[in-house]
């Protein structure tokens, strides 16, 4: 059953974030190989391949987490790139961006803004 | 046109907040009415107006950033309520809170719940 | 597969925490079931059960991430009643709290301490 | 030399915190004296005590950084009373949570206000 | 009215960042131009030109704010232009720093001093 | 008696950061001197040099703390490396902050890992 976890989060892990995202476990493997397994059997195989919530929320809800927590800038870009590959508009991750001002301010907007641009200047 | 921006922010604020909104407002009268107008006229009457994302999505991403955080009770629980009363369903809204667990871990979600579990009681 | 990871999870809980962590798990049935499961599975199963790092040490450093958070006071609870049940004393868990001082500052260690007392008092 | 650096600071804390201080402290003697004795040593007299600030400044920019962080609500008690103690007026110190809104969000304004309600009331 | 905030804000906005402030206007206007358009309004418009408290405690109550939440390097920057800009001193701007250090920590202190030395260097 | 926090202080420094530690230490000469000394007085003399935790354990517990916390990647850095200096194996630190994941999120720990992967590759 955890091959299961496994395939079925590579799986979604490549619809969220193309080859990109296999390049990032790639990476893992020198160091620390088990939190890219659980990075793919846990946040995908578990968590975005449930049901209850389209793909596109899942993300645009991804980013609005990251933009507040602030702490996050490689992962945030990752989502800037998944909210759009999987059917996110332009205006609407902008959008989600600004909406997170209210609850975490506007250095949390504008420090996301400044990856959304480099994501978009790049697709 | 301020007084455009007061009156959608209340109109806004009533549709997501209930007479709850106006209530949260109220209160501030007595030391700091000037941060009720700004909640009415910036984040409902500026941010919650804006076109290009349906309510039900601002509110699930504002649960979202608010649940990351974990600094917000008070407003978590306002927004938990408002995402009902815009049309997310409990599984919708039970599915937002798990999507934050890879990205801000176990005891944000756990104290969203607590606070979720509150709010579905009493309605 | 997976009720290895089920089981090796709920036995770890056990461990650290008693037969409250079955409650935990229990409060979360109604509202978010796979919460409960997927603390078991990927916290318990997943990575308490690791080897590398023993769980007095596992737990020192759970209290010390908890502290430094300053967003996780139920949590904290636990893991400080955890700690004590895998083998650290009073003495090297309030060391812990302090050794968070310089990086996250007095706050987080007053509020960690405080939880401390009554963890320790019901002891 | 210490014991300069602890009679200057006991010195610090009762200006700016009144018998209150000497109660937080004695309040950690049983679990951990040397939290309180560092509070002392270090947060006032090495650094309250520092020239360059005067302590008005110093405690309102304490209250900008409490409201900010969000995690440190006892805390932040402390520091509205000692604003006011220090010679910061009710309207100096709303200003200065209402200064950090566009940073931190309202989340933090709103929480901090709701703190200072109550510090207002019992003065 | 609205105009009134902008202008109000514009005229804010120089007053404490001088040209730079524009140009970070500017570098919105692709991508997301409300978000400079709010900055403006409402966080120099509304915020900053308020009564009550003065320009460079309003200053250093942001750089306090902005070195305890370490997640605000380009804006704490700014702010440590800005405060130098409204009249604090280097030695005003270094205390405000140090303050936060009992709250929030040495990394944050620390890495705030290194964004002043950056700022001070340019100067 | 302060000289005696200052020559303990240093002595704890350069057992955990070797030459390193004197390297930041002087870098702050310039411009925050007291801060400078603050870290080997309080962070080094006073905390680091307690009894009852170990140093591994107290490194081991530091890399927890910044890990959660997201915003201290220099100092992390300097953790990581104080962590092997003091008899931590390089699994033992990567246990450290995979065991933060369940806390912190997935983020967390990916920030971190690639700090320890440039500590790794220096050493």
């Amino acid at each position: 059953m955890q091959d299961d976890r496994y395939r079925r989060g590579l799986e979604q892990l490549e619809i969220v974030a193309g080859p990109y995202g296999a390049e990032v476990i790639r990476s893992l493997e020198d160091i620390a190989p088990d939190l890219g397994r659980y990075i793919i059997e846990f946040a995908y195989g578990d968590i975005f391949a449930r049901p209850g919530l389209d793909l596109k929320t899942r993300e645009l809800t991804t980013v609005a987490a990251l933009t507040a927590m602030g702490t996050a800038a490689p992962q945030l870009k990752v989502h800037l790139q998944a909210a759009s590959r999987v059917g996110a508009t332009r205006q609407e991750i902008v959008e989600t961006i600004l909406q997170v001002i209210p609850y975490a301010g506007f250095p949390a907007a504008l420090n996301a803004v400044a990856i959304a641009r480099d994501v978009f200047a790049a697709e």
